[in-house]
């Protein structure tokens, strides 16, 4: 087992399968020293667990676990791809959409949720650049949806 | 003529001329094995053929094709950039936005219609990382808008 | 001194200090050719200069040059990871997002900010691919954002 699935399990994290894709892509693609990993919503067992806009529908607490839910299917995508996660030098970029309402400018403590579990798993090789962005719907409804670009060795 | 724009032209598809753009950026870019090719809309002879909210103004089947001219289109800045759409070794990412009501959230079945496309253009190396969105506007009310960056050889 | 920075103060622009993030990430990552750089809001001594809809609370022409803003806070976060900004081969890739109500198109006027900009800064490495889009709030509720990807030599 990779040091990084060890420590999402000492934290009490477990990868979840790798998703299936939700229309004609695939998870990741692992190309010239670069994965790029494909939007993932916050699933869980099939089911998007939290939907609508964010401080309306869903509080901001629930949006930052939508996002580590978001973060945690983004490396069983990078997974699939790379094998062994150790394999990854540097999570490079993430990207994070939040479903907001016109006056909501929170996004950034919601993908918080992705980016400090990318941190916990990945270490100082997790520290990435980042934007997040305030949208008004994503597939599904879903809350918050993120994808990342990771570099390799 | 690339097996590429064979493949197109057996289904039908003719590529356009590579798209002007409608700023101050440029069509691609070709940098260190990979290659960006700026966003696009469903324009054909210089009128964005679908514009307004999916699901309002204009159907899902008119959005699917509307974001497979986009894909088209994105081929065509390939083309301007690396010659030979063969030299293509992978398209590694697509990024779709929809044009979107707030209850609309079917955005990946918009955004397929640039991945079916790009999988039929270029087989197996056509199957990308995608991430597809909602947005509220999109430039000239386009209903669909599609980006890729793909792999060189 | 830098040729980039030289042709920025011959401009009258000066770059601020590297921005400090605004959450758990970083201001940009350099691996493997590439470098990420975080998203930014036209933020000037800690204040967002420009907030809400363009086109409603902002002019076009104030959020053009928030959009400038940003590119100036880009290019610093650019210079913190590479060094000497002249070591930049290409702005590769410019995505910009404008705070904006349903029915306002004009987003590629307002990144034109960043992109013309960039240009002066770099240029002919500063020609850059690129995508607008229109969303319905940003951190903060700024009227624009932007990031960028840079490949170095």
């Amino acid at each position: 087992m990779s040091e990084v699935e060890k420590r999402l399990n000492e934290m009490g994290f477990h990868l979840p399968e790798c998703p299936t894709p939700g229309g004609a892509y695939v998870p990741a693609v692992n190309i010239n020293g670069f994965v790029y990993a494909s939007g993932q919503v916050p699933t869980v067992d099939g089911v998007t667990v939290y939907t609508g806009k964010v401080g309306v529908d869903v509080t901001i607490e629930e949006a930052v676990e939508g996002a580590r839910i978001c973060a945690l299917r983004l490396i069983s995508e990078l997974k699939s791809v790379v094998g062994n996660l150790d394999d990854i030098e540097r999570i490079a970029y993430v990207q994070g959409f939040v479903n907001s309402e016109d006056d909501f400018g929170q996004q950034p403590a919601v993908i918080n949720g992705a980016s400090q579990l990318l941190e916990a798993a990945f270490g100082e090789k997790g520290r990435h650049a980042r934007i997040a962005v305030g949208v008004s719907t994503l597939p599904g409804n879903a809350a918050v949806e993120v994808m990342l670009v990771a570099a390799l060795k």
